[in-house]
């Protein structure tokens, strides 16, 4: 098993105290938590779980497609956005796939899981030159680009995106673009590349409800693609496998606007917070990104730093397992004012 | 997509009528719904839906490894049945699985999406000759059993499970059974081959929440084999498949042993009451079986009686596209009395 941010559960049982009296910087969950209400509506509809959920979530879909201004042919639910990747790369019937690194890892284990060939393409600074990409690339291949980036924040502008679009669709690549983060970023919706899926059918996008609607507990992602990548994906899903709550869930809260405005604002303001005083410890070098989390490299040993934050109930990523990075970066959450103060003394006082 | 009992939104949306108000036959679910005091108790837990699920599901698998009487280790859960029957698999590297019928139809869809070969043994009278059975199968293979078998409620015996584990075990043959519908037979645990894990490798035993339990909606199911094939299973396993909620339900309603009893008590006494009733109704032709729900032939037009039904706000399983049955075969969930009355009362109405 890959080691992800967000196992509070591991680290409590180390420390032997409850999950909950952690402070997690470790996975990038809105701050904010959860839309108002949303308990309180489930609670009123959890008769429903002895039901099966509609095998064909036409009602989330519909809501989904409205959301993201597709038609709900484009929309595939799944368990996360965990699921569309792996559904995606087993049914686009590739023999390789090229990843810029560093990126989250389960692009890599979900390509061997598949027996895909994989191509890292190694980054400078962290940002990708489209232009170069395209050069290095080869055809009958799936391009995986996580946007903004994670665990380096780094958001691809909506032209390199369409640069690359053209450039890729005599190639016979597929383009996965996963924006699980794209959300949070200040200038959303202008920065997904949603717009571009009627007109590119190589294009598939990965969507979650995880970290933007803070309900990772209930495992809600979706894809947004062409009609002809959507069912090609549903042959290999199993029924079923997005529970009815949060299927319930879903249709919520993305009738809450203000939920999403207000969270863009903290975070926007947050992580400038975070940024400004990190950037005032010396022996911390953060890299200014677009996303809800920050990613640093440390001049100290980053194993002591855990181990002290971690007496003190706060959880950072280590970026360790990051290929591409190594043991002197770590991750770090945009979490609600309080705790991102409690982290910056904790982090002074090291 | 295949077809599947408990689509109620899709009659739903035909009747447009809300699906609540269907009194649903089609999906072999607990007719005295989930364990009293879960909705309460998932609603004072909520906030956990923040979290992560715990990625290695400690708690959980302790609560069911209790439950079955085997250890932690020998414990995968997973998203229903179907997501372990869909890793057992693709992770056992076989060419060629068996398959008794009429069965459950995912065995034979989650077979093609692994590419695997499918032979299809026909039973007589619909109950598995163990001695035949050993004849017809050849080494390197899964054979699937489904005990007691879904749509026929035929169960086979302990025994019968110990002679085939003790031929098949020098074949390299993996044996995978199906116990969705074990704790429903009166006699279980006595019935689950639950007890054979530890002396045969070559077992594997599925398991979910989804029917005995009366949670389709949330989502759970495990496995139970030996330490070397829960370990292969969990190296394509996905992270997080089972959500938090599915998580805290799963370890709450295992606590309930009278809630376990009285369901076996009712459906037994249920079932003899359908069975007796359906006797007296010369068209119809009842299958005794063991599980809740009763297989029955009829000899008049099936699509006719079902479309009759609907309009009276019931639903029934036709049998149409099960291999080895035809569209002359029903399935009927035991349900509680009073809608076991109604159907019944339908039924001599039509």
């Amino acid at each position: 098993m890959i080691e992800h941010g967000g196992n509070i559960y591991r680290f409590a049982r180390i420390l032997d105290r409850e999950p909950s009296t952690l402070i997690d910087f470790s996975a990038n969950i809105n701050p904010l938590g959860f839309p108002e209400g949303l308990k309180e509506h489930l609670f009123s509809l959890m008769d429903y779980i002895t039901s099966y959920p509609d095998p064909e979530y036409v009602e989330l879909r519909d809501a989904i497609a409205g959301y993201v201004g597709v038609r709900k042919e484009n929309i595939i639910p799944g368990n996360g956005a965990i699921e569309m990747i792996y559904l995606y790369m087993k049914s686009m019937k590739k023999d390789k796939v090229f990843i810029p690194v560093p990126t989250f890892s389960e692009y890599e284990r979900i390509a061997r899981m598949n027996s895909l060939a994989i191509e890292y393409l190694f980054t400078k600074n962290f940002s990708i030159d489209v232009e170069r990409l395209v050069k290095e690339i080869s055809p009958e291949s799936i391009l995986i680009i996580c946007n903004p980036n994670n665990p380096t924040g780094t958001l691809i502008s909506i032209d390199s995106i369409e640069y690359l679009l053209e450039k890729l669709s005599g190639l016979e690549i597929s383009l996965m673009i996963d924006e699980a983060f794209i959300e949070f970023t200040e200038d959303y919706p202008e920065s997904s590349a949603v717009r571009f899926i009627n007109s590119y059918p190589n294009l598939f996008i990965v969507r979650c409800f995880t970290k933007f609607f803070g309900i990772p507990g209930l495992r809600l992602g979706y894809g947004v693609g062409g009609e002809e990548t959507v069912n090609k994906m549903k042959e290999f899903a199993l029924p079923w496998s997005v529970n009815i709550l949060a299927d319930i869930s879903g249709r919520y809260v993305l009738k809450n606007m203000s939920f999403m405005e207000e969270t863009r604002r903290v975070i926007t303001l947050e992580r400038e917070f975070l940024l400004r005083e990190l950037s005032n410890i010396k022996w911390i070098y953060p890299y200014p990104g677009k996303a809800n989390f920050i990613l640093a490299r440390l001049s100290i040993d980053t194993e002591e730093l855990e181990n002290f934050l971690l007496q003190r109930g706060i959880l950072i990523r280590n970026c360790r397992n990051f290929k591409g990075l190594d043991k002197s970066y770590i991750r770090i959450a945009v979490k609600d004012h309080s705790s991102n103060v409690k982290l910056v003394e904790a982090l002074k006082s090291f």
